[in-house]
């Protein structure tokens, strides 16, 4: 019997493991009592304590994490029983922006310029970096929390001493902003093609994946700098990395080292999801397609639900509901929409139930 | 919350459940302790003990089932608490082949000549049916188990008396079989595109979804009886008929009002598949397109798993592994392929892992 161990039961845990079953993979979960996604599932271990923390390795094929705030106690004691995957190099840098700034910058690839700032370096960071900035909280930030934007010296009192150290970074006016997310496992890689992304207020909200919203020229410079992290990083697993686009220009955002809400259009618009491939990837089984099926449009859902009835009435409405109370502003399912036309009315009834205005796409010169 | 009440947990209930949970419904299952598929879910209660049916039944928004077979005490006592969807109605025809034979023909739908039988009667009904003939247990038959073909009065020795009462059935030298899976709910009615399906040994072991598999006269001919049956039952949720077809002229064979293996593929090849408007049906929403996403196979997996490394190989599979122990001749998993083309590669990949011929599709004069 195949067992996946997955650290964290928010969302991505769960759809992991809807992925998973089909497969035949058993999946166990290390995480809070209360984590209403993973409620389904039969077998859970206590995530605060190290005595679980051993009973959930032990026996795991491999283990996996859904997020990557976790203690290192915890990854040491999850690697003594299985492996792993990805490693905790990966982990790690991620968990700290200062980490995953300078990793770019050992891989030479091209990012908003940066600097590391502590409560004594910030007003000469933001100078170095010049008005208008962004400061980021170096650990524990999601979902545009734990950031400001500088216009100029005055706003630095809008920064909490208390949440140093950050990264300050220069502000890119970029056009769009993509993502590419890719599942490597024993040397092969799979590569989903680029996600157009919307944003507000930080959330992600709106995701667009269709053959050619990305010039062959940006698309390749995305794909050679995730082709880099990957081979630094050893990565075993599905990879989302961030970009801003201005023109044939790509720059880093920031990336995770997990399966990405950017990415949750591959359960239906892709041949192989990303979830499937990254079960598959770190049990270190052959890969499926990450061919696109067709063009496919994802919706986050954030703070409560439109009637469930109206959205079902729409065609084709795929709704991934997480299980998880309202709350503003919180993700608590998304929906998807594939074979979508040009104009087709469907993403306008979908928009009308979120309250969103029109969604303009890139058009390729 | 909403929560449906699924009776039985065999891979029926399981996939159930993998499309009811991303819509954020809760699944409750009333199974044996052993039934393998549903292990990986939480909530469950003993199917022998009445006072765990009330507790089952109880709180739930609807309760279905994934098997017929359920004794009429259970489907009484779950009914004071919850609606039953399909109704007892529907469950008990297809616990009686001669119940099932008579629904048929009160409704004058096609069906083949037909006689019930007890043991004193066995030989006169055959007699009147003519050899060769099919001798088929009333109760309890499935996957080919509790079926004679007797060709002669001297092979009426092989039906045990025990087995009795009996339906006796002409035999037809069908050119084809195929299936209609239809959901129905509050007066709307979804039919996915007909399957031709194969069985070997009585056992299904492949199915094929495309357009144009079947002549547009027998597939209005299908759809009428198909919706005669839903009608008359007012029927709520899935239901799967299958036929025997020569030439134009289209033949019920038999009936399950539930999910059915014959519609697995509609996971992948269909924009909302049996199970998703199983659920929806039952919980009295809307219903999803059924539309063909593209040419879709399914095998069946019997027995035992080919390595599971030599299938993922294979370019877009998709594995549906039910978790449970492998078995002679035991449905323990399906594969499907989705975007097939015509003589793609990778169907004679996938008949050479499970050991099967090549299959002969139907070609529309």
């Amino acid at each position: 019997m195949t067992t996946l161990g997955i650290i964290g039961g928010g969302q991505l845990g769960r759809m992991l493991a809807l992925a998973a079953l089909p497969l035949g993979v058993q999946c166990r979960f290390l995480a809070g009592p209360d984590e209403a996604p993973i409620q389904p599932f039969a077998t859970r271990f206590a995530a605060d304590d190290l005595i679980e923390v051993d009973r959930f390795a032990r026996g795991c094929t491999a283990v996996t994490a859904e997020f990557e705030a976790i203690e290192l106690a915890t990854l040491q004691r999850v690697d003594a029983f299985a492996p792993l995957r990805p490693g905790a190099a990966a982990l790690l840098a991620k968990q700290d922006r200062i980490v995953e700034r300078n990793l770019l910058t050992t891989l030479q690839l091209p990012q908003p310029r940066w600097a590391a700032a502590t409560a004594n370096t910030l007003a000469s960071a933001c100078a170095e970096i010049g008005y208008p900035c962004r400061v980021k909280v170096a650990r524990g930030g999601y979902d545009g929390r734990g950031q400001w934007r500088l216009r100029s010296p005055n706003d630095l009192v809008e920064v909490p001493p208390g949440t140093a150290p950050w990264v300050v970074e220069e502000e890119i006016r970029f056009e769009h902003e993509f993502s590419l997310i890719a599942s490597r496992s024993l040397g092969s890689t799979e590569f989903w093609p680029a996600t157009f992304n919307e944003h507000r207020d930080g959330i992600l909200t709106r995701s667009v994946a269709a053959a050619g919203l990305l010039s062959a020229t940006a698309a390749a410079r995305a794909q050679d700098m995730v082709s880099k992290l990957l081979t630094h990083l050893d990565y075993c697993g599905t990879l989302a990395v961030e970009f801003f686009r201005l023109g044939d220009q790509v720059l880093i955002n920031e990336f995770a080292p997990r399966v990405h809400n950017s990415g949750h259009w591959t359960i239906e618009g892709a041949v192989t999801s990303q979830f499937e491939n990254h079960v598959r990837a770190v049990l270190h089984w052959p890969l499926g397609s990450s061919q696109l099926r067709s063009t496919t449009r994802l919706w986050n859902v954030l703070g409560e639900w439109p009637k469930r009835s109206d959205l079902l009435a729409i065609a084709g409405i795929k709704v991934h509901d997480y299980g998880k109370a309202p709350r503003p502003n919180r993700k608590i399912g998304h929906l998807c929409l594939t074979e979508v036309e040009p104009n087709d009315p469907r993403i306008a009834a979908v928009d009308r139930l979120l309250h969103l205005p029109t969604l303009h796409l890139p058009t390729l010169s």
